[in-house]
């Protein structure tokens, strides 16, 4: 994994507005590779208590919320019942997440993650500075900027949570 | 407290794309006290496990990473020993941290918080697009942008540790 960057800029590929995003979600990306690198299934899998969520079921979370708002921005509409499904219960987490998200090892997700964040950036190369910050028609109230913003903001706060987790495994501990 | 805005774009009082970043660093606080409103002294200072920091150390940690990136950023310089001294323990955390942060109202976290804020505010109001993205004198790996998305990338990360602790207090869960 390359070192993170540590400027935020105008980045080849994209309009200069849309690079700058860019930029924050690829941070955001390996700081949560970084958080996770080297877990095992169990490590993945472990509950802290009856009402946490695995490191393994937050990874998934992560991704599920990318797929949703590559919807709402690229197709701009919501995600139809059909897509809802698939991204369910990774969206909800919970009592649904912890009984169904577990037994994958770490490359399952990492490539879950990948996946995603390739529509993604081909999606954002595709587009320019004036549809990033024109209101969503799926969601007028929003416009694309803040909705690709909120998709890190939403990875951070849960790798937060994912540091945390980890530190209590007694595998090696990140820092908070 | 005003609802949160759901568009990032420039802002009145800001060049262009200080102006988003400002709407970054906004919506990180709003949503921070969002996820302490009304929790007592006792919440504040209880500590989840021995490990742990309190929801008020993380408060104070977020107040003084913001003071922290003031110097680099706007003084261009890192902090004097005896600002690192003030700043101390509330950036390390940890054991002095759970000793010393504690025994304070909500009130008074909030109160650090929004200082710190008018600050930052007044001084990114003060400086314009070409500052923010040339190499910092004092971090010249970094620029400004960087330094001040991060800010806001630390708050999010302890605020998904904030709500996690807070769901385990007994008192009004917030989502994690």
């Amino acid at each position: 994994m390359p070192p993170p960057s540590f400027r935020l800029e105008p980045l080849p590929g994209y309009t200069p507005t849309i690079g700058r995003l860019v930029g924050i979600l690829l941070y955001a990306r390996q700081t949560t590779l970084a958080a996770v690198e080297g877990l095992s299934m169990a490590e993945l899998d472990h509950l802290q208590d009856g009402s946490s969520n695995s490191i393994g079921a937050l990874l998934a979370h992560i991704a599920a919320v990318e797929r949703g708002y590559q919807c709402i921005t690229f197709k701009e509409r919501p995600p139809t019942s059909q897509e809802q499904g698939t991204l369910e219960p990774a969206l909800t987490l919970g009592a649904e997440g912890r009984r169904l998200l577990r037994d994958k090892p770490l490359e399952h997700y990492v490539h879950e993650l990948s996946e995603a964040r390739r529509l993604t950036l081909e999606g954002l190369a595709a587009r320019d500075d004036a549809w990033l910050e024109r209101p969503l028609r799926a969601a007028p109230a929003m416009n694309a900027h803040f909705a690709w913003f909120h998709v890190a903001e939403d990875e951070i706060n849960h790798r937060g949570q994912i540091r945390w987790l980890r530190a209590r495994l007694g595998s090696p501990a990140t820092l908070e």
